[in-house]
């Protein structure tokens, strides 16, 4: 009888929500995407393959070497980042694509899991390293989000890098743009499949970036440069705190990329947040559910990647593929492209 | 024993979540704000509030009566906000606050309860009434949310009325901001009291509104001039869903208006949303948590109205005051400006 009394309470307490104080861990990790989408082997040469699985190791190496000397994750995120920025291979910084002005516009977002401040920019052309940008527009403004000629304004007046517009146009952005213009100018009933296709890729390629560093810090990055073809300076998930960025001390870091409209709608990185804190969830399973059964329920796709304040990391896609990489504690290293393997 | 078995089971399926199929209601409600902040009764004149409650009074009568005639939430949502937008008294469209270039910039967003869609426009500068700009942006755009000349562009596309720049520059704003700027120019130490007071007070003004219609469906909406003296191109929360506006049938719709960057930083709507989906709390614990325990602790301020899928409304600040009003499905009309009342 007094076991099932102790059973009864044992049940209750453990529906109740985890506790918040945060928790000293001796433990780190970085965990990296490049972008989701109907990314497939077929399409793809084994030169290809190789180029993006450099990249994302150089990328991924840079967080890790600053986390494991010590150094806090809110440098190994935008360090990590910027090589990826720095690549042409990604829709972010240098690889951005082309809006329908044969123009770019660069979104990024930058949230530290401590004190929950957070920075954001969007919709700017001139800026070398947007996730610098944002991580400065949170420790040198009043502000979160800063947007356009202001933002850019802002970046200059704070000494960040600012580079002409000719550096960001990649010949493959400027044959991108022409065949999306191209395409959309068809009927969508002649268009080919494989037009179609390459049509849907090119929606993707944001990179991101969540740490966790051995204080226990947890912070989350994002950058990217957007749809190709894309009018209206819209805005996607990217530079949206809640949607494509959160980070959270107490629960979880993350960054998103996908379909941003459907992203913003299922508020994606904070629901992940929401649903370890409030439910018990482990990161594994908050992000199978956001994923899975919410994004993918309204029609969107796209993947996630974070670390929990445990250093547990979680990679998750209803992609075919999302380009990623994973250090955990004891220094393993996984490079991933296709979604099973 | 087997009766604690039975409440072992029952303690445990009552920590689970709540169920989230669409409740069909017969009850209907409207809540609204009109910004949140340091309003006292010493600062404000007999005529001045009546003004206040007067266009609360007219601006909620017309949602009320849309609802109750069988009309959508979203055109509840969209028509009361049109009146707040229209009034001068108010920082959003027609009486919205003037940036440091003595321009304005309006943000925008609305979110559909039943679909989870969304739309949202920021940094506009010649669309008379943003909520319908962020309503069309969701029904005719692939996008959720457009910014600066390509949303004004979008919206002209559309058909949404267009006025000049002169049509926002009311007598009020130019003052505020000549106030504003002149106090920002004298070290914060020489400020007097009173002046540090009344920038806190030019803060806020957002409007907003959550609805629950005669079909079950919840929308809400949020419309903003942002905040006085803003540099950057500054985006606040009003026009991020998740932070300033979201609705979902399962739980909740809600407008917020305060201290944008700390109700980014909490992800405020959704939050209320995500407690009231994962935890059970009802909509009044639920902003009650967010306001008081999470944007309080991190710094800030301001207020939340909302709406859940019962009809039950909640208006909660954690300033002196806050315009507001609501009716619930029995009629009962309640306007109130100052927290104790």
């Amino acid at each position: 009888m007094n076991k099932l009394i102790f059973l009864t309470l044992f049940i209750f307490l453990g529906c109740r929500e985890t506790p918040k104080t945060k928790v000293e861990t001796s433990t780190m990790g970085i965990v990296i995407h490049g972008g989701a989408g109907t990314i497939l082997k077929k399409n793809m040469t084994l030169e290809k393959e190789q180029e993006y699985r450099a990249v994302l190791t150089k990328a991924i190496m840079v967080g890790y070497n600053i986390l494991k000397s010590g150094g806090t994750s809110q440098e190994a995120v935008e360090k990590t980042i910027h090589v990826m920025e720095d690549s042409p291979l990604f829709n972010a910084g240098k690889g951005a694509v082309l809006n329908s002005n044969a123009s770019i516009e660069l979104d990024a977002s930058f949230m530290d899991g401590e004190s929950l401040d957070a920075g954001a920019i969007s919709g700017v052309r001139t800026i070398k390293n947007p996730i610098s940008a944002a991580i400065k527009v949170m420790e040198a403004s009043p502000h979160v989000m800063l947007s356009g000629l202001g933002a850019e304004t802002f970046a200059n007046e704070n000494g960040l890098e600012i580079v002409t517009p000719e550096y960001f146009f990649t010949e493959r952005r400027i044959n991108s743009l022409k065949r999306v213009q191209e395409a959309a100018a068809l009927k969508e009933t002649t268009m080919l499949t494989e037009e179609i296709k390459f049509l849907h890729l090119q929606r993707y390629g944001t990179v991101g970036c969540a740490a966790l560093d051995l204080s226990g810090n947890l912070a989350a990055g994002t950058s990217t440069g957007g749809m190709t073809n894309k009018k209206w300076n819209r805005i996607g998930d990217a530079p949206i705190i809640g949607a494509g960025t959160y980070a959270n001390n107490a629960t979880c870091a993350i960054s998103a990329t996908g379909w941003g409209e459907f992203f913003i709608r299922s508020v994606v990185a904070h629901d992940i947040s929401a649903l370890m804190e409030y439910k018990g969830f482990s990161i594994q399973e908050a992000a199978h559910e956001v994923i899975h059964n919410k994004v993918a329920k309204l029609g969107g796709d796209g993947g996630v990647v974070g670390i929990d304040f445990n250093g547990n990391i979680m990679m998750e896609m209803n992609t075919p593929g999302m380009y990623r990489a994973q250090i955990d504690a004891s220094g393993k290293l996984q490079v991933k492209i296709y979604k099973d393997e």
